[in-house]
């Protein structure tokens, strides 16, 4: 298991400028990259816990950056949109402002709650926001609700028991 | 000739969830549901008129809601890109603010001018917006634009007469 | 070498209608037209300077227009995105809150310094903003921030030497 690091930027030329010098001075991976809607820029990059933490404390001008040390397979996995495909009794749905702040409440839920991913939209196509979809038994849901509101900036959730048939098309 | 439910979410999370509790409880399809740009979401559903208005009913929290009751297939076609390619003497282009005053206004159009749907854009790629575009002559293009202006919030229209070649692959 | 002439506007149907005079007024082939995020829509016509020239002088509500004229290959090419895929010893970055004044800007840049085009953005997906990145010597890459610097409303700008290995996937 590696870290990731995340980091948003109002300018595109600075986020990529950033993003180079990242490269430059510590060993990680690129694991996604790019402009969202209004203009903006993200990029999200593996490595070794000391590798990330050393690049992202020499970063400024970034509109958010995170580090997730430990992260799961599953993350890395929805990051580049592999899901599980079935639903379980209940889903929850989380919306955020920031694809940081996504990333970092969806990597608390994994660790934490009993549900799995079944879709992570980061920034395109949503001006830059972000939400997770996420299934398991409504204890199990409860339980992402409380620990998401509790500990992060979520900017609207729901809950949904016995979800419709097909539902997931829609999502 | 059946109904359609249109509804528009600030939140996706509402938006899913309510698209949910409406699959539920009535016995609708989903023609076509998504997120658009802002992060918003929108759905628009398909059945008889009494299980769209009993949908509709209970919704709470939508942006914005709309049903029409006798919708033509030339609405439901559009809404799948499936329109005429032919242009007539004259097209009529309008914008609207929102995807449920853009269908609602179509579908009068349709029912009470004789036009053809040329091309129909609902929010994706546009922020949420929508506009379409009618041809046929001269008088049923300006009668469209008297029916839309007088009953509906438009945002913007033209009228082109003899439209030059190939101005269809730029709308 | 032709001219260009670039012209935005903040209404759909408004562009299209312009689009259409334009055509129908002179001589031009359409080089890209659409819309873009915001709801928006631009377009870029290729021509003589003299059909150019009057073609965007008839023109009124749009938001920006410009015209260049003795317009590069690379330029052209760039609009359709046939870019080198070769960087040299250093990058510049440069972003745009509009369409005609990243072209415009350029379109100097090409013909003053000694620098190619890597990647030209216009609009979509970045809400109606524009990017585009060059590659040359360090030299050349500073030569063509002060000139885009002292003679265009640039919104932000980088320069990287040496670019990490693999950072064109990331632009």
């Amino acid at each position: 298991m590696g870290s990731i690091g995340v980091a948003e930027f109002f300018s595109i030329a600075e986020g990529i400028e950033t993003l180079d010098k990242f490269l430059k001075g510590v060993d990680v991976d690129v694991y996604r990259a790019g402009t969202t809607c209004p203009g903006k820029y993200y990029f999200i990059v593996l490595g070794d816990t000391e590798s990330i933490n050393t690049g992202l404390n020499s970063l400024s001008n970034e509109q958010k950056k995170i580090a997730i040390s430990g992260v799961s397979e599953d993350i890395l996995k929805a990051i580049k949109n592999q899901n599980s495909k079935e639903i379980k009794s209940s889903i929850g749905i989380f919306e955020f402002l920031s694809i940081s702040e996504s990333l970092y409440s969806l990597d608390s839920v994994i660790k934490k709650t009993d549900v799995e991913i079944v879709k992570l939209v980061l920034g395109y196509g949503i001006a830059g926001k972000s939400y997770y979809v996420v299934t398991g038994n409504i204890d199990s849901i409860e339980e992402a609700i409380i620990l998401v509101t509790k500990s992060y900036k979520v900017k609207n959730y729901r809950k949904i028991n016995n979800p419709s048939n097909g539902i997931l098309r829609y999502i």
